[in-house]
This record gives C-alpha cells, structure tokens and sequence, in this order.
C-alpha cells in the first residue's frame, strides 16, 4: 500500500466506503474485503423502486458524474431518483492495488488479481441487494468501462434493469481497442520507475504517466478538437499548456497499478462471455429499453463498432451524441454535450419498462 | 555510424548514391556532402520531358514503389516514363544520421542537424537538374511524408511541376498529427538503450522500437482493419502473430534516429512557410492538376484534413481511396488499392498540362 493524496475526499468529494466481504474473481482468487466506493444522490423510496446505477470509466470516478451529469437539472435528477455511483475495482478509492491493506494486504501492488467486467457488476448487484435493498434498477449508465459494465449487466440480470444506456463504450472489446489499451500499459511499465509494479509512489512513475497522457491525446480527443483548438475554451493558449496544464496532471495524479487493473479489465470486456462465446446470444438476452450511445467523433469506440452491437439488442436505439471532443467529451467540458446526453436520457427514462 | 544491414541492397535492391554535394538547411547549418539514394525506372527521352518524381515517406523507401507502384501494369509505366524515385534524408538510405560518415562525420548519430521537408525538396530538384538535366516534370507523386514533398514541389517550383498526386498526406501538418509523431518519437527516446542517440546497434532500442511499431498498429491501420482481422489475408493466425510478424520486425531493423530525423521533419511539415505562414496563399501559387488523394480510412490523415486543403487548390479534384487498411494502405496489401490508384493517376497524367 502507498499513500495517495488523490484518492481522497479531499479530491472527490462524499463518498462512503462499504464493504461487500469477500469477493471471488473469475480469473481465480479472490479480494478478501471488497470494498466499493460509492455517491449516492437524492432519496431511496419506501418501494425501492427509483434507485439508478452509475458505473465509472478508467480513470474517472464518481466526481466527474456529481460535478457535471447529477442535479436536479439533468435527467439524474436526485429530487426523483435515488442516484448510486459505484466507483470501479481499481479506480484507487474501491478496492485497488495501490490501497490494498488489512484483510486485502496480500493483494498489493503488483500482486492485485486480474478483475474483470463481470467481476465489478456482481460486487455492484451485492452492494446495491445486501447495503441498499435494491433488487431492481430504473436505469443503468455508464461511459466508455462503465458502458461495459452497463452492458454487463443488462446481459447477466436482465431482470433487475429496466433501462440501460451505454455511453461511447461496447459490450464486447475491439481489437483495435485491445491493441489502444495495450499502447497506453507499455507507456506505464516501460518507465524504469514503474520497476515491476513496486515503486514506492507514483512520482516515481511520472515520465511514464505523462507519456500514457500523450497518448490520451492522440486517442482521446478527435483530429477536429486539436485543429478547432477548442483547448481554448479551456483558457490554454497552446496546444503544449493544455497538455502540460491540463492531461499530464489528471494522469500523474494516479496510481499506475490502478490504472493497469483497469485497463486489463477494459482490454478483456466481453458479455458473450455468459453466452459461451455469442455475443449475439448474450445481447438477445437483454430485455431493458437500450439506448446505445456512441460518440460521433470517437477514435476507438467509432460508432461503427457500437451500431453493429446495437443492432443485436432488440428494441433498442441508436442515440448518437455529436462532439468534437471525442471519447472524452465525456468530460461534459462542451456547452452542447449535456444538453443531448439529458435529453436522451430524459427520453430513456420516461419509457415504460 | 553505425553498421545496418536493413540499409543495403540487399533489403532494398538496385539504386544509386548520387551526390548533390553540401545543402545548407532551413534551420541551420549543413550536410556538407548530401547524397540522396535514387532509383530509376525508364528511360530519360532526349527531351527530357517524360520524367516522374516519386517522393517517399515516413521509413518507406524506392522499395515499395518498385514492388508495387511502378511497372507496364501501372500508370507509373517505364515503357512511357522516366520514373525518377528519391529516397528522403533520413531515410537510412540517402545521407542519415547512422550513416553519416567521411565528409559528413561531424554530423554523426545525435548530432545530426534537422531537416525540413523544404530541404529534402531543394536537394530533389538540384539533384533532377544537375544530374539528369531534368526541368520539368510530368508529374509529382508521393504518399504520406511523400505527400507533404509533393505539396512542397507544387508549391515551390510551380512552373517546373505538371502534374501533382498527394496521397495521403497534408500540406501543413495538422496538430493532432504533430502530437502523434511525437508519441511514436518518445516510444524510441524513452528506451534507456537509445541513450540520448548515442547507441552502438539499433538492437540496444529494440524495445522502444517495438513499442513504436505497436503504436503504428493503433493509428496506421484503421479499427475496421483489427475488427475484419484483415491480417489473415496476409497468412498470419492471430493479431499477436501479425504484430510479432510484421509490423515490428519491419520497425525494428530500422535506425532510431533515422526514424526521428524524418519524424521531425514530418511534425514539421508546412507549404505555408513559402507564404509567410498564409496556407491558402502558398496553396494558390499552385499551378499543376492536382488529384488530392487520402484514404477514407485513415486515422491520422482523415479525409476531412485533406480536403479541407484541395479547396484551396484551384483546379485540384479530390480523389478519395477507399481501403480498409487505412493509413497503411499505402503498403499496397489489399488487391482493391492499386486499382484505384493506377486509375486515379492514369486519369491525372492523360490530363494536358
């Protein structure tokens, strides 16, 4: 374990640590004390009955869903709902190897397991059932790893989600996104500070960090958003300021294990893995109204890969969100991106289900 | 220098060191004997009016030009035309950093100056002039890198080109394509083994080489490509064999600060610098038919980019490739891409100039 400022209150605001107990891995082994961090918005019903899950992407947590998709002005609107975000096993304030201590201290570092996807869904489905007593969600959302996690769950409990909404992410990794994910690891463990996973704390890692940040930079945002200089509504004045001021801090910030556990467990997202393999088979197992929705200017979850998923889940419907930013305006940094995710959203949830 | 049997004829057959002797260079200083690595197709008419340039790109060589671009069976015809191909500097072939020796000696390895497109562009010119008597040419014609060359002979010596192909590749690099070079850049500088340039073998950045390769996987081909597995169609099994077999045993016999002397010079690609830094005003002085070519698939030159530039070409047509393979179509694999560019330039050189 090594200390972090970053995974903090102090950066993110309310959230509760709640421990599910042990946690078996599909890839064998287990977290002795699985512990999930979690920000809940307005009030659970008596029925129980208006909970919403949100799941988080790499890297992000529940602060960015609080400070930019959560109010009583968007379509999570916590004076309704009962809004839960479950930060992810390895987002560094759940269960992560950079704070595996106590009854998880075997696990640190470079010794945390291999999580997957359906490993995080069914910790969420025991937090939301044993802590909350929630056995039915009115809608899952997530971005990018949380829209794997989306689809995970519509695909494993079908009868628990009444809507779903997966945000620029697939059900079944790409092998370009493999290959993406892959590049951004090599940054992380070619650094010589990186040491096999047993640095004594990230400042050690940090010309490998900040490389992994260029390449956010290649990847994350679109060929438009750097031509556009749209990083000057951001108050850069380069394109070098926006990266230094801007992407490098946000990844030398966090823990490099962390970011490796989540990006194993982005590389093998597969819900056909509960089909055997089909990943047909497994989204025809959906039943919750879906609205899959890509972003336009994405890189690696191009709309093409998300059209062909959704058009394996009936009744379901292609929402495509129209930003320059790429894969990350799920940052919600332009004027017109909430505005469209509400309005879809808004859509989502007022259909029977 | 260092020893690289990649750069021989061995790997790369018949062509010919011809010196254009020294070339003061736009950012300074000077290759005191610059020779430039050339390989003919045809004959030279008594005229002297038959020739096509051929301009290569980012650690492509002639070699990819003969293998597949130029024959009876292509427009670029040696029964028709004098087909001139000049390997750039850098390239491993014409004067380099790891074969800068005798009179250049001083210029060895890290301390090889840079080196503009501008540069390469002059040295081409002088070189067609003075050792072949060439004035004017039928056509200029380059992929990628050899692109932005095309776009500088256009420029630059309007009356002396008769016809230009851009193939995909821009007149004024763009932003996000600047930042792209410069992660393929940190990938070799951040191995410990290339040590500041000062390697014995380029065995010693074997590892950043790899991971330069792999980053090429991500951008240089397109997500369609991964997803088709496309690769199998080139007898490998798996995308971990394609990699393992091909994209990086291509890389890693290349020269790292070869690869980083054309990356600059790439990064810093820019027609406008004729013009005061006024693009449309450097575009206007075009003169020649010009088919602007890009890839629809490709990830760093979109479609986009490159016809945003051919608008400001009077007389200019985009000429949109369609290939799966994206950037990397340019290695001429898919039996679908010759044709259209055989057609493309077929079209182009039948126009009067």
């Amino acid at each position: 374990m090594i200390d972090n400022p970053y995974y903090t209150h102090e950066f993110h605001g309310d959230y509760e640590l709640i421990s599910i107990g042990r946690l078996d891995l599909e890839e064998g082994g287990s977290i002795p004390d699985c512990q999930l961090a979690v920000a809940t918005f307005g009030t659970l019903n008596e029925a129980k009955d208006n909970a919403i899950l949100v799941t988080t992407w790499y890297s992000g947590t529940h602060q960015v869903w609080r400070e930019n998709y959560i109010g009583t002005d968007h379509a999570l609107n916590p004076d309704e709902y009962f809004i839960v975000v479950i930060d992810q096993i390895g987002s560094g304030l759940s269960t992560s190897p950079h704070n595996a201590s106590g009854a998880n201290a075997e696990l640190t570092m470079s010794k945390f397991p291999r999580v997957r996807i359906g490993d995080d869904v069914v910790a969420q489905e025991r937090l939301l059932r044993e802590h909350f007593g929630i056995e039915r969600l009115q809608l899952v959302v997530g971005g990018s790893m949380g829209a794997q996690q989306t689809y995970e769950w519509a695909v494993r409990f079908p009868d628990k989600v009444r809507r779903a909404a997966p945000i620029a992410g697939t059900a079944q990794n790409t092998p370009h996104d493999f290959l993406f994910a892959q590049v951004l690891c090599e940054a992380i463990t070619s650094d010589p500070g990186f040491n096999g996973g047993e640095y004594a704390s990230n400042a050690d890692v940090v010309e490998g960090l900040k490389r992994h940040a260029r390449i956010w930079a290649v990847m994350g945002f679109s060929t438009e958003f750097w031509k556009q200089e749209v990083w000057r509504a951001l108050e850069f004045h380069t394109k070098e300021e926006f990266l230094e001021g801007f992407l490098e801090p946000y990844f030398t910030a966090m823990d490099p294990n962390d970011l490796l556990c989540m990006a194993w467990k982005w590389q093998h997202g597969d819900v056909a893995r509960n089909a055997e393999g089909d990943l047909a088979a497994a989204l025809g197992r959906i039943t919750a109204p879906m609205f899959v929705m890509p972003i336009n200017e994405d890189m690696f979850f191009p709309v093409r890969d998300c059209r062909a998923e959704q058009e394996m889940v009936k009744g379901s419907e292609l929402r495509v969100i129209d930003d320059v930013l790429g894969h990350l305006a799920l940052f919600a940094v332009a004027p017109t991106y909430m505005p469209q995710v509400d309005r879809h959203l808004g859509e989502l949830l007022a259909r029977p289900a």
